[in-house]
Order: C-alpha cells, then structure tokens, then sequence
C-alpha cells in the first residue's frame, strides 16, 4: 500500500473544508421579512430557532474540528484508507449547513420539527461513525501515528470511545420528544467533547495529552 | 489543563474563517432589477446601501483579522479556554454577513433602519467582548504567551483596552439617532483600530509592537 | 521563460479551491417544501437525487485532489505555462457545484436527465483534459520535476494515462442511455482513481510512489 | 511606524480571499429552468452569457492572484499601510462575483448591457488602482521589500506599469459600443498579463524575476 509522508497537506485541506462549511452556516439565518402587524424586533425575535442552530451547529463544527486537529497532530503518515476515512468525515462535516437549516426552518411546526430534528440527529450520528472508523483504523496497526503514541494504550481507548458515542443515537430517540431539546442536547454534547477530547495516549509522560487530560 | 503548543494551525483555521467571511460580504450586494421608470444606473444608485455596508463590514472584519493576527503572533501555547473563546471570536465574525445584509435592506427604511443599525452595533458589540475575554484570558497568567512579551505590561492594557471598547455599545444608542451615521460610525472605529491595533508590550525594545507603537 | 520556484504557494492556491468547491456541494441540496400530502419525510425522500449528487460529486472533486496533490508532490518548479493549465483545471474544478445541482434538479424528468446527465459528463471529460494538459507539459521535459522523479518512465505514463481518461467521454454515451447510472459510473471512476492515483515513477526505489504502486 | 515582519501572514490571507472569491464566481451560473417551447439544451445556449463572464472573471482573478502573489514573494516586511492597501486590493477582489453575475443577467439587453458593461469595468479599473498604489507604496522607499530587490529599478518601472493599466480605463468607454466586446477585452487584458507580469527588478542576475522577464 502507497503511504504518503506528508500530513500536513491532508490537514491543511480538512482545515480549509471545517473553515467554510463553520462560516457558510451564517447563510442559513434570513434577514427577516417585517409582517403585517410588529416590527422587525418582532420579526427578528421569530427567527430564534435560526440563531440556536447557528449557535449549535458552529459549536458542533468547531469542537469536531478541535478533535480532528488533536488526532492528526500525532499522524506521521497517510495512507490510502485513512484519506478516504478522512474524505468520509469531511463528507459529512460539509453536510452540517443543510440539517441546521432545516431544523431552523421546521423547529417550531409540530410534527415536521421531529422529523426535522431527527435528521440532524442523523446527520451526527454519521459524523460520530466517520470519526470512529477514522480512529479505529488509526489504532488498528498503529504504524500510521508518530513515534511519541503509545498503540496499545490507544488502541484501549476505543471501547470508551466508542460508548460516548452513543450519546449521538440517543438523540435520534429524544427527537420524537422535543426538537428543541434536541438541540440543546447536542450543544451540550459538543461543550463536553471540547473539554473531553480524544485521548491520544503517549508512551512517554510529556508535555503531550496524557490519557488523564481526556477527563 | 491540557496544553497544546501549536498556536499555528489555530491562527490558520482561524484565518480561514476570517478569509470566508470577509468574502461572503459580496452576497449581500444582489443584481439590481429594472424597474419600470429608470434604467439600470438608477436601479444601481439605488442600491447604495449595499455598497456602503459592504466597505464598512470589509473594513471591519479586515481590522479585527489584523489585531486577532497581531495578538495570536505573540500567542505560543493554546490551551482550552482559549480555544472555545476563540471560537466564540469566530462565531461573531463568521456572524457578519447577516447584520450587514439586513442593514444594507432596511437602511433606507424609516423604522426599521433603527432596529437593523441597532443588531448591527449588538453584533458589534458582541464581538468587542469576546475578543476582550481572549485578551483577559491570555493576561491574566500570561503563561501563554511566548518570551518575549511583557506579561505585567500587557495585563496593564486591560483597562485602556476596555475603555476603547466603550465606543461599540455608544453606537447601540447611536442608532436610534441615524443608521446611516451608525454606519459610517462603525467605518470610523474600524479605520481606528487599524491604526491603533492590540498593543502588545515587549520585555526588551526590540522590532515587536512597544507600547507607544499602540497610538 | 521565467521560473518560479515555489511550488507551495501554486500548492496551497488550488488546495484552497478545492476545498471551497467541495464545501459549496452542499449549497445543492434544498431545505425541502413540505407538500400537501405526505410529510417531511415523504419530501426528504423525494430529494434522494440531492443527496446522490452530493456523493458523487463529493468524491469527483475529493479524489482529483489526492491526485493533484501528489502530482504536485513532485514538482519543484513552476512555469507559467503549469499556472495557466492549473488555472484552467482550477476552473473546471470550480464549475463541479453547477453541473451538479443540475443533475440533481433534472435526474428524475425523463428527458431533461439525459442532458443534464450528458453536460455533467462534460464538465469531467473537460476536468480529465486539463488535467491531461498538465501532465503532458510536465512530463514534455521534466524540467519542473524534482529529483526524485523518472523523467523518461513519467513520460511513458502518458499513453495509459491517456487511456484511462477515455472512460470520461464514454460516460457522454451512458448519458442517454440513463442518468442515474451515469452517475453511479461517476462515482465508480472516482473510487478507481482514489485507488489507482497518478502513477508518478521515481528514479531510486524509496518510500514515495513507484509504478506499481499505481494499480 | 509599527513594522510587522512576517509576509506570509498577509499572504496567506490574501490567498484564501483570492480562493474563495474564484470559486464563488460559480454561484453566479443558475441551473436553467426548460421553457415552454425548447428542452434543456436550449435553456443552457440561452445562458452563454454566463459561462463567457464566468471564464474571464476566473482568469482576471487567477492572474491578478499570479501577479499579487509574485510582487509579495519579494516583500519581507509589512507596515500598515501596505496592509491597508492590501485589504484595499482584497476588497475588489472579492467583489469581482457581483459585476460578473450582473454582467451575466444583461448581456444581451440593448441598454442594460453597455450599463452592466461599464460597471464590469469600472470594477477592473478600481483594481487596477488599488494595486498600483499598492506597488507606488512599495516603491517608494522600497525598505519594506527582501534584499535581492534593485530598489532603484523597481521605481523606474512604475510609468510603464501606470501606462499599462489606461488599458482599463479605455474599457469603460468599449463598453458603450458592445458589452460582448468588453468582455472578450477582459480576457484578453488577463492573458497579457498573465504572460506579461510585474516585473520585479533584482539586484543581481539570479533565478528571479530580471526585467526582460517581463515581457
């Protein structure tokens, strides 16, 4: 199998795809229309599920790409599988506008704001699973990382990871009951994976993330 | 805490952001249509307050790239806080294009001229604090900075820095007087800060930004 | 003929194109209406050509990025005959999000699918050319190569190259006979070429590409 | 004045506008909507206009990136008002997708064409403008450029580079004889100089740019 040396390039590339998919949600919020009877104030204060999703969805993008940097920082090497893993995650992270704008445009119409809801659910979902195989190929073999990585203790790292991310189906269910909760609880599970990044175990106790810093 | 020492790839993402958004200002400005008395130049005349909150956003978003620039060059290990305050930076500025495109569409509009300024100004405002919070955070221990930077001196500038800050929420009232005048207000501030950026106080006098350097 | 002599810049230009491109894919797919019978589920699926289109195009533009970008992996040099016929892959690479938001609108009209099936085959027949033009002129004297690189066997690439490229014009046919399977042939090739990169012979066996490790 | 000496901040900056700026030009080409009377193909020759203004846009900024990006490799400090100039050329730049789609829209009505014409040109002109004082702001003392720079020689060649942009002015007035003529103008404008590029004198006979490889 070709395996490239270079991680920079694929980074700096995935970098350029968080960047503007993060700044393209701004296009999703309207400027609003004023109505018949109030104002803009009004009209702007109809829009909140706009500005929650905005808000939401750019700590979503954020916090992963946080992660993804964290990952690729201790990758000396790509090879074939890996940038199509990586090709996948960024699939979906480019994705993110499109289920922020739904869930903008349905959150407060009854039935549709479930569906709505559940879709965007979906969609991280997806994320969660196109980051994982990301992972468990990195840990699989190993040889992918730079020497400072401690494989094995990575590759025990997996299982944890793996159930925190059952977190993401789990709001597939919470769907059915509030869209909005929903919401917020994806906030939620962003805030707590920007102050609980993937662990990247080293051999060696340096300056490096430690398995104890994950927490 | 986790320290991570590559304040390089955040400024670069960072940049992205910045880049996206000052270029997606141009969405705002549509194809003007004919109407039914007057051609094209005047359906462009027309148009001028697209152009204008074009200019002021640009130079406004450009200026904030600038001192962000200027302060992260100073910046060499990131750590969470400052990591989530920079996205909340990021958040703003990414937030942009939106209060520019709802001034540039009420401008003219007696009413709701005041209420879209008045966003405009809050979203101003709001990216005053959180480049504040950076700047706090950063002085607060000034562990994060590199050597050569005067922590003292720079924990010193918070006060004269928030003082300037006081100007954003004065354009708050300020737009229920004009939202023409607010606009061209937010144009002056810019140009002001870019010819007044984040001084940053260095140990020795050497080449880097020395405290008079900030008038 | 002037030489530059820093291929990172031409680099990172195009990588940036690439990454904007491929982060508007997404501009494509519609927040759906929902109809007046069936709801929003019954309107997400009704956009499954949306989401079709996102894929495929997401792995066109994604894999003739590996391959631009180990192209470039060896070249040390630019001249300006290499910037023109980037420019010119760069603005066939940028035009993706057009033919593809066309395929997705008419996939599922009878008529109409065959032509827009037959423009999106276009676009990548233009892509396979331009993208020919510049191994042609890069392999025509090897000068702008590094030393690593087999100038005489890069040249002999050219033919199966060359060949290879045929399957583009050939998918103009498959768009009249059907346009969803034109688009699955689109996604076939991508993965083939994802997996078959641009063979890029070097002169001593070391760890970068060597001939067979293109297939 | 404060001196900032990095470049490559700047650069990378400008690069990303440059970037994102191309590849929004493609927004501007609307899938087409099948008219009563001819099937798709006719609605796509109906749009003409738009892949002419879209292929000139692309070259006038892909060679304006060419020529910014080879008058700032000889740049090793920035001051401020190199960086303003900077955003100045940065802010037409990125306003280029808007004549282009209005272009686009009147090409082929009588009076709104020669409007949408000059306007196109205008643009340019403003362009043309902000990068000449950009290279007047550079040549002036020529302190803020790298050391291999003939300062003195650099100087000499802004009357040449002035009397080369009175081409754009000239455009202004094409456009009231034919909009399709002032578009083929741009285009051939931007190949002249994508062959014909600022010419950086150096102090001695190396690899860089020498005045004979200017034209």
């Amino acid at each position: 199998m070709h395996v490239m040396n270079e991680s920079g390039r694929v980074e700096a590339f995935s970098d350029g795809v968080f960047a503007i998919a993060i700044t393209l949600l701004i296009l999703e919020i309207k400027v609003p229309e004023i109505g018949e009877h109030g104002g803009l104030w009004h009209a702007l204060g109809a829009q909140w599920p706009s500005y929650a999703a905005y808000v939401v969805s750019f700590l979503v993008i954020g916090i992963m790409w946080i992660n993804h940097h964290q990952v690729f920082s201790y990758v000396a090497r790509i090879d074939r599988t890996l940038m199509f893993l990586n090709l996948l995650v960024l699939m979906v992270v480019a994705a993110v506008p499109w289920p922020t704008a739904m869930l903008a445009e349905y959150l407060r119409e009854d039935k549709a704001s479930h569906v709505a809801a559940a879709v965007y659910s979906m969609v991280m979902v997806a994320m969660a699973l196109a980051f994982q195989a990301l992972w468990w190929h990195l840990t699989r073999t190993g040889h992918l990382f730079d020497a400072r990585v401690d494989v094995e203790g990575a590759r025990r790292t997996r299982v944890r990871f793996a159930l925190g991310s059952l977190a993401y189906p789990a709001t597939v269910g919470l769907a059915y009951v509030s869209a909005p909760l929903t919401l917020a609880a994806h906030g939620l599970i962003a805030i707590y994976y920007g102050f609980n990044q993937v662990p990247v175990p080293t051999r060696t106790p340096d300056r490096a993330a430690l398995p104890e810093d994950g927490r």
